[in-house]
Parts: C-alpha cells; sequence; structure tokens
C-alpha cells in the first residue's frame, strides 16, 4: 500500500465495503457523539468521514486530534446505515472505523477556521492565506482559474497558435502607466523596467516573421490599488498575427473566448452575436465604452423635442453649440416613486437632477376636463364602450413642454403606459459618465439587466486623438501604435477626426479585451507621432527597437490581449481581484505573509550602486 | 478572397494548378533569368516560387523588389516542368505567375542576411534580433521550444496536475544566489525581489491542501554570464505533490521528461531505465553529481594494489588519512601515443600528470627475457601452438609495481589487450572533478560515448551538510529545506553522515531536474538550521512564511524543478541558451535591441526614494 494513502478522500464507495485502506488529509471537522469519535477528514479532492469507538486501538490517540491538523488513517470500510447516508458528497455512503492513526502535522491555534463560512478581515485572510486558500470557496476558485488558463491555451493551440515566452526583465515599455524597474548590478545606476505587456515584443516577433503568437503573460504596473486591479502583476492572453485586418482578429479570439464563457459559466446564457459599435454610438447609447448589454436600455438623442419647448433649461442650453439632450428610456418604470429616486441618484452624482415624463392610463378626471363634461359622463362612455382612455403623461417636465412633444418623446423612445424616460442635457462628454451610470442603476432597479447572461460587444473606431480640454493639445487617445484608418491620407487632414483600427472587446460592464490592427509602416508611424508632438529623435529614443525593425519589411498585423483575472472574476462571480488570485498582494502592494517589500541589505544597495533617500527630509 | 493570403507560402501543390491565389510573405531570394524572374516568397510556413516575365502587368514594379520586402502578390498557379520539379519543398510542382503586388513592407539595408548560412557575430545578431529569427534555424529552434513547453504542459496535465501562477514581485527567496531586486513606489527604500525559483510559494500551496502543482516558471538569478545559462531570467517546470516519497516524484516526472525526449529528439535513443546513483558513488565513478552515461567508462577505487608497491608517489601518498587511489579504464586507449595525450590533457588541467598503464600483446622479446631463450625459439614455440602470446602491461607505472600488481589491477578493471587505464591519487575531492574531466575526454576521444542517444540518472542521497574546509564550519551542502533521511533522529548524530531525500536528474553531463521531498515539521525543520548555526530568530526572519505556515498542519510533501531552456538546449543540440531563447540578452545583461538597461529619470527615482551613487567616486 502507498506510504500515505491508498485513495484519495473523494474515491471511496459502497464497492470499497470491507476493504482496508489509508487515508491522509485535513481534520475538517471532529464530532464526539458519546463515545463515538466521527472525522470529517479532507483533502483536495472531497471528505471521508472516518470514525472510531472506544474499541479501536488508537481511540485515546485519536481524541488529542484537533482540527486542520494533518493526519494519516488506516481502516476499514463500512456501510453506513440508510439512514445515515450523506447524498451530497460522493463518499456519502461509507465510513472508514480507524484502526490506525499518524499525524503528520500538528497545528497551532488557528486564526480562521477553515470550516463554515465565518468572515474574516483582510489582512487575515493573507496573513494566513495558506489557510485562507483551504476554504472550499478558494479552492474552487483556483482550480477555476488553473482550469480557465488551460482551456485559453487549448483553444489557442487549436486555432495554429504557439506560445512564446518575452522576456521580463527588460526596457521601459510604453504603454501609458507606471513602470516598475529593476536595477542592474552588472551596470550600477541603470535599470531594466519589467514589462508593462508584451507589446514591443510581440510586434517584433511579427517583424521576425512568426505569423501567430500568443502567451500567458505576466504584466507589471505600478499602478494605485483598486478592487479589480493588482498593484504589481497581473496576466493576459495576448495575442498577434500578421497579415490581417480586424475582422480576423474578431474570428480568432471570439470563438476562444465565447467557448471558455461556455464552458466555465455555470449554465448562465453566452451570447454567441457580438454587436460591433463604433465608440461614438457606444459612448451615446449607453454612456460608456464599456457597456453593459445585458441592460436593454438605449440612450437617443430627443434635442429636437426640447428646442423652442417650454422647458427653459433645456431651450436655452441647446442654444449653445455642441450640446444635447439626450433621453434614457425606462420601461416598466413609469411611477413617480421610482423617477424621484433616480432624480435623487443624479443629485448624489453631482447633477442638479434628471428631468423625467412617465406615462400612465389617462385617467377620467383629464378627459372631463378636456372635453368639458363630468367624470361620471366619462365613466359611464368608458363602460358603454364609447371611449377608451390612452395614456397620459405625468411629471414636471411634461407640463412644461405639453402633450404634443411629450407625445413625440414616447413615440421616439417607443414607450407606453407604465413607462418613464429621463433627460440630460449639455455637453455630451460633461454628462455621458453620469448617464452611463444612470443607465445602469435603471436597469438594475427595474430588474432589466439578465443577470443570467454574459453579453459581449466589440467598441470600434476608436479615434486616433483627442485634444486636450483646456489647452488643445493634440495627444493620442489611446495607443500610439494603431494603425489609422484611410493610413496616411486620413493623418493629413483633421486629426480629431481620424478613427483607428482600434477595439475593445466590452462584457457585462467590463472591458475584457483591447487591441489594434498596427501601424507597421514607419513614415506613417512618424507622421502620428508627430502630429501629436514627438519628434522623430523622441520616437527612436522610446520606441527605437520596434522603429527600428519596421525598417526592414514589416508585414501588417495586429492583435489583442483579454485580460484573465477579470475573465475570471466575471465567471466565478467575484468583485474582488483577490479572490482570484492565490498569493495576491494587500492594496498597500504588501505581502503580509512573505514580509514585502522589505529592506535591503546595504551590501545589496551597495553592489546596486544605489542609495536611499531617509524619508522624513 | 482574403485581403492578404488565400494560402500560405507552404500550401500551393499541383492539385492547385489553374486557381487564382493570393501570397503574402518576405522576398527570400531573387533570380533574374534573363527576362525572367524568380522570387523565393517566404513566410513562416515555407516558400513558394513565384515568377514574372515582362507580359506580367507587374514586371517593372517587380524588377524594383529587394532581400526581405515584406510583399503581397496575386497570380496564377502554374504546373513547373517535370525537370524543374524542386522535391525539397511541398511547393516545388508549382510556381505562381505574378500578375499583381503590393509592397506591404520595404527594407532598408539588410546588416544580416536570411537567406544562407553566413556567421554574423552575436552583437550584429541580439541587435538586429528580428532578422536573425527569421533565419531557417532560429524559425525551428523557437518553433520546438515552444513545442516543447506546449508537451510538457500536456503530460502535467495527464497526470492530474493543475497550473498555477505564484507571484513574480514578491520577497527574497531563500535559493542561494542573487536576486534581483525591484524597489517600491509605495514604500521608498523598501524593495521588493524577483523569485529565484517558485519554491516557498510552491510548498505553501501544499500546505494550503492544493495536492498537486506545477508551472512553467519564470525565475531571476541575479547571475554573471555563461553560455549555457541567462544572465538574468529562465524557466523551469515547477512542480510540488503531497502525501508522497522520493520514487513517487520520480515516477511521476520520468515519463514526463522520456516522453518529452522521445518526441522531439528527432530520432536519437532515449533511455528508459533511469538508475538510480548514490552522490557518493557519483563522484567515486563519474568525478561529478551530473554524469554523462553515455560514456560507459566508471572508475574504481584501487588504492590497494599500490599499498606499500614500488610506485613511491601513489605508495607514500596513501599512508596520509582519507587518500584514495582511482583508476580511469579505457577501453581501446591502450597506445603510448593515447596515454601521452592524455597525460597532458591532466597537465593542462593543473595536475603533475596522469600515471597510466596500458596493455598490449606480449612481445617474443618479453618472453625470451623471461624464460631466458632465445626470440627464435619463441617464436617457433608460438608457431607450433606450443605457447600463445598473452597480455603485457606497458607504461612507466607498470614496470615500478611489477606484473603481478598490474595484473591484478587489469582483472579489477576487466581490462584486456589494446586497453589503459589511468590513474589518480590523493584526497578524492581534490582529484575528483579533474578526474571526471578526464573521463569525458577518454569517453570523447575514444569515440566511446554514443552521441545519439539520451541517457538519464537519478543522482540520490545527497548530504545534507558540508564542513568548510578550512575553518570546519557546518553549513547547508545544497538546499535547507530537504527532509533528513531519519528525520529528527539523524540530526541528533553526525551531521556530516546526515544524507537527504533531495535529488538531481544527470541527462548528458548536464543536471536537468532537482528537488527534494521537503522538511514539513517545523521542529526538525529549526534543529536542522541549528547545526548550521542559523537561529530560531534568523529562520524566521529569512523564511518566516514557509516556517509559520508548517505550524498549522502541513503534510508531508516534495517536488523537483526542470530546466526547459536546458532541455531544448539538448534537444536542439546548441550549446549556447540564446540559441534556444527568442529576445535573449548578451553576455553583459544588455539587451541591444530595446536599450536596455538605461537610465531612470529623476521623477522615477524621487518616486522610489532612491539616489544613484556617482561611479566614479
Amino acid at each position: 500500500m502507498h506510504a500515505y494513502r491508498s485513495h484519495t478522500c473523494a474515491a471511496l464507495t459502497a464497492a470499497n465495503v470491507g476493504e482496508t485502506v489509508r487515508l491522509s488529509g485535513w481534520v475538517h471537522r471532529v464530532r464526539d457523539h458519546g463515545g463515538l469519535l466521527f472525522i470529517d477528514l479532507r483533502d483536495h479532492y472531497g471528505i471521508t468521514q472516518v470514525m472510531a469507538d472506544p474499541d479501536s486501538p488508537v481511540f485515546a490517540e485519536l481524541e488529542k486530534v484537533r482540527s486542520e491538523w494533518c493526519i494519516k488513517i488506516e481502516g476499514n470500510v463500512l456501510a453506513r446505515d440508510e439512514s445515515l447516508i450523506n447524498k451530497a458528497i460522493p463518499t456519502g455512503e461509507v465510513e472508514v472505523f480507524i484502526r490506525d492513526i499518524e499525524v503528520l502535522g500538528q497545528s497551532e491555534e488557528l486564526p480562521l477556521m477553515v470550516f463554515g463560512d465565518q468572515e474574516y478581515p483582510e489582512e487575515t485572510r493573507l496573513k494566513y492565506r495558506y489557510l485562507d486558500l483551504r476554504r472550499e470557496a478558494m479552492q474552487t476558485n483556483m482550480k477555476l482559474r488553473s482550469d480557465v488558463v488551460t482551456s485559453m491555451r487549448k483553444r489557442m493551440w487549436e486555432k495554429d497558435f504557439r506560445e512564446y515566452q518575452t522576456p521580463i526583465i527588460t526596457a521601459s515599455s510604453p504603454e501609458g502607466a507606471r513602470d516598475f524597474l529593476v536595477p542592474s548590478r552588472q551596470h550600477p545606476g541603470k535599470f531594466y523596467a519589467l514589462p508593462q505587456a508584451p507589446q514591443q515584443f510581440k510586434q517584433l516577433m511579427m517583424v521576425a516573421g512568426f505569423d501567430k503568437y500568443f502567451q500567458i503573460a505576466p504584466c507589471f504596473r505600478d499602478e494605485d490599488p483598486r478592487a479589480d486591479r493588482s498593484p504589481t502583476d497581473f496576466y493576459q492572453l495576448d495575442l498577434e498575427m500578421s497579415f490581417v485586418e480586424q475582422q480576423d482578429v474578431f474570428d480568432t479570439i471570439q470563438p476562444v473566448l465565447q467557448g471558455v464563457f461556455e464552458e466555465f459559466g455555470g449554465g448562465r446564457k453566452v451570447d454567441d452575436v457580438w454587436p460591433q459599435i463604433s465608440y461614438k454610438d457606444a459612448a451615446l447609447w449607453y454612456g460608456t465604452d464599456k457597456p453593459d448589454l445585458r441592460n436593454p436600455i438605449k440612450m437617443q438623442v430627443v434635442s429636437d423635442h426640447f428646442r423652442g419647448s417650454g422647458f427653459a433649461i433645456f431651450a436655452s442650453l441647446l442654444e449653445n453649440e455642441g450640446t444635447e439632450i439626450r433621453a434614457i428610456p425606462a420601461p416598466k418604470g413609469g411611477s413617480r416613486k421610482f423617477c424621484d429616486r433616480m432624480n435623487k441618484f443624479a443629485q448624489g452624482e453631482g447633477l442638479p437632477g434628471m428631468g423625467y415624463i412617465f406615462w400612465r392610463k389617462q385617467s377620467a378626471d383629464s378627459i372631463a376636463q378636456e372635453r368639458g363634461i363630468t367624470v361620471k359622463e366619462v365613466n359611464a362612455m368608458v363602460k358603454s364602450g364609447e371611449i377608451t382612455l390612452g395614456n397620459e403623461a405625468a411629471g414636471p417636465l411634461a407640463k412644461n413642454i405639453g402633450p404634443e412633444r411629450t407625445e413625440a418623446i414616447r413615440q421616439q423612445l417607443g414607450l407606453d403606459v407604465g413607462d418613464a424616460a429621463f433627460f440630460l442635457g449639455g455637453k455630451p462628454k460633461a454628462f455621458e459618465a453620469v448617464a452611463g451610470r444612470a443607465r445602469t442603476a435603471i436597469g438594475d432597479e427595474l430588474g432589466l439587466t439578465d443577470l443570467n447572461r454574459f453579453a459581449f460587444a466589440w467598441i470600434v473606431d476608436f479615434p486616433i486623438y483627442e485634444a486636450d480640454e483646456e489647452t488643445g493639445k493634440i495627444d493620442f487617445e489611446h495607443n500610439p501604435f494603431s494603425m489609422p484608418q484611410g493610413g496616411m491620407d486620413a493623418l493629413l487632414g483633421d486629426p480629431l477626426k481620424v478613427l483607428g483600427y482600434q477595439y475593445d472587446l466590452a462584457c457585462n460592464g467590463y472591458e475584457l479585451v483591447s487591441g489594434a490592427i498596427r501601424n507597421h509602416r514607419p513614415e506613417i508611424m512618424f507622421k502620428a507621432f508627430e502630429i501629436a508632438g514627438y519628434g522623430k529623435d523622441e520616437v527612436e529614443k522610446r520606441f527605437g527597437g520596434m522603429v527600428n525593425a519596421f525598417q526592414y519589411g514589416a508585414p501588417p498585423h495586429g492583435g489583442c490581449a483579454a485580460g484573465v483575472d477579470r475573465i475570471v472574476m466575471l465567471l466565478a462571480d467575484e468583485a474582488n481581484i483577490r479572490e482570484v488570485v492565490m498569493f495576491p498582494m494587500n492594496q498597500r502592494a504588501e505581502d503580509l505573509m512573505m514580509n514585502a517589500p522589505s529592506d535591503p541589505t546595504s551590501d545589496q544597495l551597495m553592489e546596486l550602486g544605489l542609495r536611499v533617500i531617509p524619508q522624513d527630509q
């Protein structure tokens, strides 16, 4: 028999009754039923109930055993009484009568219980991560993460991609975030950087003719912490292809990700149609470039209905150039109570409020007033079928603009009795983000958002440039390496009108993927940088490796990178990245378990040619 | 048709004749056959011959095309004349008549030719790595590396291992080499370290109950450069298992590695029996703990034959305690010329020389002398069959110790006419390494080493401790985390006799794998450290994360790590690691292509709270 186990703790069934077995694992729970001792013995695979009575030669020893001790037992497999069978676990038909025990590892008093669902402060969980990770939810999350990454690899291989590793100790990469630096010992005073992404290397591989590359790539950004972001390293499914257009990249990555979501989505619906929405439309319809399409609400421009209307705030606002009124339709939101709540939401977001209209069934009262007859007469006419009650717009805004405009708005938005609409106006940039959040709140509150679904959309046609609001200075909006649509010709026109072959994938309100068809032509690249104010020298200094390479027969190429941590968070339905990372840092970028970061020795500093500046100066 | 290609450059065969196709790739070679222009068009997958004559509408444009331009062509697939078929490539039956061409990327004058086998200085190759990588040998090596890693992953998954990622920005790890440090911005003056190996994390995962872990893990050591070692990062197939003994680890990894070598060994023989050799025997038999077992030579102790013999150097040497004489048998090495050459080899290694004996056919001369008869008489007796000529030992050493001892040596070593033996003496530690190199040289020179073979051996039973030769101070020989054989009891005896459950895998003279069953019992670990002079406080300070974890029910566990780069080097038959790494540093740990390391900005230094010490002080 194997020195430690003949079976795992998930393996024994009624078929093993009568066998002598050996199991190793952790004491999950001990129960003392008056002379009978029951232990739930747990390993990575499952739980087996093992037990003893005072007849067992090791009963006295067993009585000493405590939670989370690691033990090895030997004993006979017994069938449980029909009434004691536990159908919830695969080993629930049997128990093992313990004849021998060896304590493999005792445990001190536990700072954190593995059994049960008690919550602990994050600092406790991270300091004792090895105990935290023993909990079922964490085991499940870590296995999920591993299986997701495995599935990604298999799917990429099936598509004839090879995985190639790129350097981790390298030069600064131009992703725009802050680099982690690594001082060089052999060149004191000089520094390497950890890559923010393998961007330049994957493009160099395309120049080198590798055609189809992918990597589950560690990426490093020295960023301030956020719940959904690691303060140090994170992983991307990074890929790049030669001789492709944008649609080729989409056709490559969609089946990979859709497949992963179908495989691990736990039965949640996975959209198989991924619409392509321009950056501009996304901003208009959803107020964000990472829309949650599970929420069916689509905003619309309704400026015309307010122009010259009795609602003075909007009417006068529209006289300024570049302003718009947009409506957020809220199907089934047609109650004053709901509308007031949403208005408060807007105030919480720093707006004076959100105008609204809601539609209710016409009252006999209003018809009576309209026709100059009594309510009684109206009721009689309704009863006889002579008239039917239509809809009626309510709310102060409706009164201000009158029934015709209100009705036109209702028709444009396709709303009816019981529905509402909210209105925001001004320069779109100023209210779009709030509008987006209001749309989310409305969808959530009204239960319009289908939480059992993964909804994807490609956001395309990003502008290459943006102008600084104050200075008017033109700079790259996204990533300086994307090919402008229309190539060199486009760059000779208005830079703010130039769109790029650049795209993001949004899923349930998160950005999952970002990518582009790259600018592989040195002359177009230099021109693109020139527009943003970077001279040839600076481009060569900052991106020399890649720019030089493009002088030697660069192929057209493009690709994307998908956030592995984010994908696992969505699949595991977790809001905090630390729930899906084995050994995460805390929010202050510290590892409390391993004690990092820590003080260097003076020898280390000396070798690196560095001195620490005292911080209290 | 796809915008860039209807086929790859490896796809067209006679079956495509008559089709209109589109190909994209690089101009590998241009040949101008008097008005006929032939281009070998190359992509990642292969080469297709494309051609044009002055009838082609784009002939003039084609004439401008130069080597390594990236182009797209469109044309008709034509069958080649029988006499022009190139059977060496899959597309050799056809060529494409070019009707249209687009230059996708021009090339400057090339610093390095892709076509052909010209050699270039390493600095040129690394600076223009994207061109170097276009060469066939490099494409092959990189694909091999990727495929080897893929195969490793698949084989580990088949064995129910999951891959889990461990932190890259973390605390110093106790592997004994120099760490790369990463200054912390959020905690100025403090530093993270890049992991030398995921050793502590994988052990923590076992404590956390993950049972079977592996990772293709990047490892970082700030080491001085060597041809077979990266000065920055390298990759290991790292694995760890719970509830196992040493043999379980062997049974797990052998099929994985053997399978990889069989899959990618290109038909070279792959041993399926992996002997287990103790560290002590390996030193004796092979003079190294990473023996090349393709070389059949096994050294032996022959001290007794020299004790009190006429060879004064050895005889007096043996009077000192701890000394030995060892023989290196050299089958088929029995010529004075060869023996002298090996003697010179030893002198080159700093020894005064190597004593040797070689055996030749007995001469009539020596029999005549021995029996006191004439040579003529001897020849007659040989002719009549009355006597046969036996063997005869030659060389100065043989004369000194006389025929009986010489014969006893010959019999012990199992040598015969035509063979030789070399002798080294002293304290084994002092000459073992040279003996090992002599064994290699002898095996190579005599062609005894089968170069078409991968021969593996587990080296086991490493001592836990060694004593410093000068101070006598006891320190860890290998790795402080291995379980001593015999546990706590063993540690209470002579530390220098304690062996560990610690092992290496040797293949063809390289160390491919290193591992151990870990010491998971805190009390044994503290004792082990105490013997090496480390107090409890220091252990807790340096290895606190792991030692603390072991207090909470640690399981017995063990594992190993296999060097991915080394394995690929062996399979690719390359002696330099830079031939199997996509973007390597040069020997001065510089990336000439990306310009790393480089000067930090003063803002960066300020944020990190660091100052660079001027180096000319």
